[in-house]
């Protein structure tokens, strides 16, 4: 059992139970044997090439997964949050090597989530099978979304949106990260927000 | 029972044994109670704004889906031939107007598969749970090398992707289309074509 006092609003329990709306005693239970690991600020969780078996879920601090093109530079694929999960799919579901980073840009707490657990949860609960299943098709939904994004909206359109699915990263992450995760040059990213700055739009 | 001389190597029935692997009996009970529709090309067989409980998938055919942009323009989301599934997740899955269209461009064969059919094969059958859950990993995987590429990648390393992913897509599909897909003009796409016939580049 897990104490009270010591659930944090932003651990994994309380996402079981807050999100997925699973009870206290079946979020503990599943909850409470998973690894957990702190990483400073900077730290790489997982590079290219190599092989990973968990996806990472983050109770508090901020990761970030990202790619390098041929030119060796750098695109951001996604930010997680707290109450985001990240991860490598060709490694975790397809046991191949990595195919991207995950850095930490804040100092970090974060939970190892595996195939055995999910299987075990879906299993200890069918809410948490339906639960998972809704956040992969959800998942599709907003890839959809940010692939019509790049190929057919403004970069003041991108922006806004990347706003609407990220409210509190405005000031937590370096304005070139978002740049380069809306496709556009720090430029384009500086001059839409003096334009938006200009008609008076306040992030909510 | 459906007489084996009707199994038509391209029908949901096979793809049930050979793709995801179920044996016969099993692939002819839940596919056979499946409705089945034929479209001419041209027909439009979902529209924005619609509401819709099925997802496709092609027997016979070609479809592909698209959204209209701002400026009223194409965006192509996804192309499916024979075997391919094509959905729009928002109506199906969150029963929302549907973000997308959906167009036969040939003549075509489809079956209608539904939640009520996804949640009874599951049951019926636990391979075809675990195929459906790699299917949507992969998927989002190939979202995700979509978005990668939409992000970095020059127009002709989208076209060579483009031509990996549907290696028999390029003469039943015309060019706008590809280029739509792909994010790039038509003329862009002109003249990575040429350039390739120039490097002797020949589709496998």
């Amino acid at each position: 059992m897990i104490n009270n006092e010591t659930i944090n609003p932003k651990d994994f329990t309380s996402y079981l139970m807050k999100t997925v709306g699973l009870p206290e005693a079946e979020a503990e239970q599943l909850s409470f044997p998973l690894k957990r690991m702190r990483y400073e600020k900077g730290s790489i969780l997982l590079k290219k090439g190599e092989r990973c078996n968990h996806s990472f879920f983050v109770e508090k601090g901020l990761l970030r997964s990202f790619m390098l093109d041929e030119s060796g530079k750098e695109q951001v694929i996604q930010f997680a949050p707290e109450n985001w999960f990240i991860v490598d799919r060709s490694t975790v579901y397809f046991s191949d090597p990595s195919e991207s980073y995950i850095e930490a840009i804040e100092d970090s707490e974060v939970v190892f989530i595996n195939e055995d657990f999910m299987c075990h949860a879906a299993e200890v609960s069918p809410i948490f099978g339906r639960y998972n299943d809704k956040l992969l098709h959800n998942h599709i939904r907003q890839m959809q979304k940010r692939i019509n994004l790049l190929l057919g909206a403004t970069a003041e359109k991108r922006y806004l949106s990347f706003i609407e699915m990220y409210p509190d990263l405005l000031l937590r992450v370096p304005q070139w990260m978002i740049a380069s995760y809306l496709g556009i040059t720090p430029e384009s990213l500086s001059r839409v927000r003096k334009e938006l700055a200009h008609k008076n739009f306040k992030p909510s």
